[in-house]
């Protein structure tokens, strides 16, 4: 099959498959989800996801009606149906289905939606542009949820202007994140600096790796708030997400950016990659 | 029939109808929508929701492919096939159906979905409580989407602590408005005061309506900020939404609140039953 859905049982193409109207996610965006990379038909990082879902949902009050061994078992039953060994493994978790009304009965039972697609590694070797635009969204960041329309606005405005992605920024010029990837840069010490886990960015998987193998290669690791004026003075600039593990950054806003640290992104680059190719093996 | 669904043309009860599970609504939560009272089978305010609900899809760049009138039509049709003449109707316009990705091309072609239920109009002369909470939603507030996560959160709260509402703050105490509510107070100088509409409330239409009716009824209004300070020490504290278009608040977070201007409040609840009693006639 070249894609493959599934909803709470039922299996198809993605572009046949259909939900309940009133399921919770299409009136409220009530869910949270997550997304893996795919190699020869292997699930990259799969217990960090899943344990950050089961996290997502806990502080959302979301009950999920499966343990984390079940819907790995539906997720590699699916993967194995795919012509292509490479894919992109998206799944979500809804609040339920009912009648629209903001409240929620205790004893709603939450969905499963999965969808898989063909797709790889961004070359992490390529060097991208970006543009910085203020952070308008709220403040449960740190929750992966399906309230997604900043992301995508923010994403749109990226492809608009022919560039990978959008680096964001609260009042007062504190850097979080990007439309749906974590940010980091090497400061004027030398030390891997990104956002603080808190409430205005997601603790992503691909971050959580990028800091382990700082500590694995001696790179000092700062995890504290920066400025885009230090972004912009940085040694190297990065976005980290789980499709693009670790993205350089040559232009910011149009203004070049980094390229002072490159033995350090370089280590990165290919620690992140072997470690990526070796548990897909 | 009990209650209508309706999806690009398709009809259906609610608990039967589905959408493609690539609408761009399930999975990012990417539309607008908009509810209206139904009484006699006659809508209440169609006009100004609809142009509201224009206004909210061009800001965030969402192409409507309906007329207003035609969207009209397709309402009123369902609204004359439901049982109870009394109606709370809903319908949302999501981006368009795709493979998910966060950019989207610009000829996606956006869906229609509506939802009838039976309702009746809250009773206004019952007096209600409130709690309040910080404001941790996003800047976009002033369009009416579907990342609805904090608005259910705060309506759950305020369900679980046997209240009506949640009356939201931001940082340094500003009140905005209420879960998925407008808020107002009569303040010291005996005016109707309200957060101005900016991109941190939503411009209610029963907000408007109740301004609206205080320019009638010679009562002085402020667009405004004011603090939750202010409002403990107001003369009265609303909260007006479509379904309850002015409830008179007697506690918020367990202390007395207003009760020193009720004849401004009878006066406005008057004048908004009158209106809607006879407009839906």
């Amino acid at each position: 099959m070249k894609n493959l859905g599934y909803y709470n049982g039922k299996f198809g193409p993605l572009e046949e498959m259909t939900v309940p109207m009133c399921d919770r996610g299409f009136y409220f965006g009530d869910g949270v989800y997550e997304v893996v990379m795919v190699r020869n038909y292997k699930m990259y990082a799969f217990e960090e996801h899943i344990n950050r879902m089961f996290a997502s949902a806990s502080m959302l009050d979301i009950k999920i009606p499966y343990t984390k061994e079940e819907i790995k078992n539906i997720l590699c039953q699916m993967i194995e149906k795919l012509d292509s060994p490479n894919q992109i493994a998206y799944w979500q978790i809804t609040r339920g289905t009912d009648i629209r009304n903001h409240t929620y009965s205790d004893n709603m039972t939450a969905n499963l939606c999965i969808m898989l697609k063909p797709g790889v590694l961004k070359d992490i070797y390529t060097e991208v542009d970006a543009i910085t635009e203020p952070d308008k969204r709220f403040y449960y960041c740190n929750i992966k949820t399906l309230n997604l329309i900043p992301s995508v606005l923010y994403a749109q405005k990226a492809t608009k202007n022919g560039v990978y992605d959008t680096i964001l920024y609260r009042e007062g010029g504190r850097v979080t994140e990007c439309s749906h990837a974590n940010c980091a840069i090497i400061n004027k010490n030398g030390e891997f600096q990104t956002a603080p886990a808190d409430e205005l960015i997601l603790p992503g998987v691909a971050r959580a790796h990028a800091i382990a193998a700082c500590r694995e290669l001696g790179i000092p690791v700062s995890e504290t708030p920066y400025s885009v004026d230090e972004l912009m003075e940085a040694k190297e600039v990065m976005i980290t997400s789980t499709t693009g593990p670790v993205m350089v950054v040559k232009t910011v806003d149009g203004k070049p950016v980094g390229g002072k640290a490159r033995d350090i992104v370089n280590k990165l680059r290919e620690y992140l990659l072997n470690d990526y190719l070796e548990k897909t093996n």
